[in-house]
């Protein structure tokens, strides 16, 4: 399956044709062919895992660090999930063909703002397989075509997911051309995608820092940034303490791995005093590493000193850094500094305060008393999640189906024109 | 007035400081910072008047053509308006501190969904000086700082106008850095401007099709693409004749020189034969010059041929193309091609015809009889419009003070984990 630059250009015109179908396509017949997905790949079953134990084998050999070959793996449990996922994502209502607004202006016109899919949609991705299937069932539902790339790590298990989703479209009489792979680890060809602005309408990338700062630096396509998390928790001196405890070790060991997982915990001078001690000894006991600044390390003998990088890194691990500031506009001013936009957090027993933070704070999700670990399309409500958004344009935090759609202005007369 | 690469860095530091404070900053405190700004410029019109002049004198001595010249003429009736413009503009309701949505989750999250401003927004636009002040009062409206870069052309007015601005901003205590003017024609730092991701949050191009793809091509900013409209009118052989020709005449020849003035007129073959000639006669009464095809040539025998460019063209002028078509199928595959997404009507008096125009058609506006002509935020209603947006992410259509805003989630909890 060699793709060359001739092909890719055929992908994206295929896509665009697909998509035509889909726009037109009811609600029914969109449900119809996910659950035709989901009962072809349930078929597949056998050799999809056969492959991602293929891409596996061959990313230990390659030498692949533990957390990543945990992420490529498909066993069991997950290949279940992911298919109950698609029959799930069969269910949520229908995000296209709402009429969102609908007024009639001075001169009589009805003038409608309707609900429609975006297009094409590129999906770039790295080593997790049920992106592929996550990610295609989206945006059929909201009667998009995709195109993906995923990472070359997990490139058997998406050629042969892809091929059971084909498969199941094929079955209900959809073009398989509704969902493409971009197979070939051809570099070149990422960036082709990124500028085929005649056939793709939106690009999403999902991964870490540096693929999305690759795609941002080179998409002509517009792109919606997703991801990257330097997660704030900002402990204020009203704060409860049992609570604060609880809420700073779930966010950070919870799944520290993911982008709501806390980075930096800012404490008031306070606070700190009375109960840093106890809360960096739960944070020890369940073996996180904490880096400091002057006075957390007096308070927490254990804790390395933090340098400026510490507090602009996202660890993604069991590592979490400590600031300790002397009063609110501090805290506000480090999280301002620092924070990628994504989540942060107060707790408080302040009323005033936890207002003030609210509208202090310019990021796609705020928290009073509430673990940064629920910045979730499924925790919101969504159904699932096509990713986070951390950029202002379109679509911001989680998002779902309605962030896979846009809208047009239909415009109905009786013959008028203008003066 | 000379930015250095080191200023533009300066520009984009002070717009992000000052957005700070914007974003903060209740209604009446923006709508009396418009109402100052309004006065300002009033109380500065004899200087912007006399710099506008020496602009047009200067481009009329660079040979500048005449309909170029007359779009960089501020006169004083175009002045009043701009002026009563900004007036309305502080009338318009807030489109911030709004709850889009609110629901509870089942963990007992309260979830809010609040607009925001988008923060910074860069304005790249050509010779017409009312844009200066348009743009700045509906951004600042919509608590959005703005970085302004007009044409070369209008330098001495855009920075007369500016200035007023800043005068005006600065006698409510604001910080004239929340309106600001590249004036450095240096093209250099367009392009700076567009990758300064740390401080833009998004950018609006305003004018032709080389300067907006300068920005699409260019740019590591979000982006919404705004207004090349290849524009069409199907008229289906049911349609109504003394309405066809109202609609086409109007929709060519009202405003000849914008983005929703019909381009391509595509006829049925029925309604051409018994029809055509009149309609064409009546274009030609009004000096539009008729492009067509090999049909058309024989019904106008003063039209002349069109070639495959004439139909991907955007003329701006008095010209039209023309195409008969033999059926529906064949009406919506030549709009297809040729569109720019912008805007495009079906005159019929079929009603599913009507209904499939509608649903088959993927541009920004559909019309069902009625001119083009209204694609524009103020016949939506919008009250003002920053630009009419071709792409599908964020905004689609006229935008107005909506399209300037953003949201952000806030999440409200008593102490909740993630399990």
């Amino acid at each position: 399956m060699k793709n060359t630059t001739m092909d890719l250009l055929a992908i994206g015109q295929k896509a665009k044709e697909s998509s035509e179908i889909l726009r037109k396509l009811d609600s029914q017949s969109r449900n119809k062919a996910l659950l035709a997905m989901a009962k072809s790949l349930e078929e597949q079953k056998t050799v999809i895992l056969e492959k991602n134990n293929q891409d596996v084998n061959n990313a230990r050999e390659d030498g692949m660090a533990t957390a990543m070959l945990e992420r490529l793996t498909l066993d069991n449990k997950r290949f279940v999930s992911m298919v109950a996922g698609i029959r799930k994502i069969a269910q949520l209502p229908d995000p296209l063909a709402q009429t969102r607004k609908q007024w009639v202006n001075d001169l009589g016109l009805r003038i409608s703002q309707r609900s429609v899919p975006l297009g094409v949609i590129g999906i770039i991705y790295e080593s997790r397989p049920n992106v592929t299937a996550d990610a295609s069932s989206l945006c059929l539902k909201a009667g998009n075509a995709v195109i993906l790339r995923g990472g070359k790590e997990a490139i058997a298990t998406n050629i042969a997911i892809v091929e059971a989703i084909q498969t199941g479209l094929e079955s209900v009489g959809l073009s398989k051309y509704c969902v493409q792979l971009i197979s070939d680890p051809d570099r070149q060809l990422v960036t082709q995608l990124m500028q085929m602005n005649q056939y793709v309408d939106c690009l999403i990338p999902r991964g870490g820092a540096e693929l999305i700062q690759n795609v941002v630096q080179n998409a002509t396509v517009p792109v919606i940034e997703t991801g990257v998390g330097n997660v704030h928790i900002y402990v204020h001196e009203t704060a409860d303490f049992e609570m604060a405890k609880a809420i700073i070790v779930n966010a950070k060991t919870q799944r520290p791995s993911v982008c709501n997982a806390v980075e930096t915990i800012v404490v008031d001078e306070a606070f700190a005093n009375a109960h840093l001690s106890q809360i960096g000894n739960a944070l020890f006991d369940a073996n996180v590493q904490i880096l400091g600044d002057e006075q957390t390390r007096k308070l927490l003998p254990y804790s390395v000193q933090a340098s400026e990088k510490d507090y602009k890194t996202e660890f993604l691990d069991l590592v979490v850094a400590v600031k300790v500031v002397k009063n609110y506009a501090q805290a506000i001013e480090h999280i301002s500094r620092y924070s990628t936009g994504h989540s942060e957090a107060i707790i408080t027993q302040d009323y005033s305060v936890a207002q003030d933070f609210m509208n202090d704070i310019d990021s796609a999700a705020v928290y009073v008393n509430a673990s940064t670990r629920f910045t979730d399309g499924e925790v919101f409500g969504f159904g699932g999640e096509i990713g986070i958004s951390t950029q202002k344009l379109h679509a911001r935090g989680p998002m779902g189906l309605e962030a896979l759609t846009t809208y047009k202005y239909l415009i109905e007369g009786s013959g008028q024109i203008r003066n």
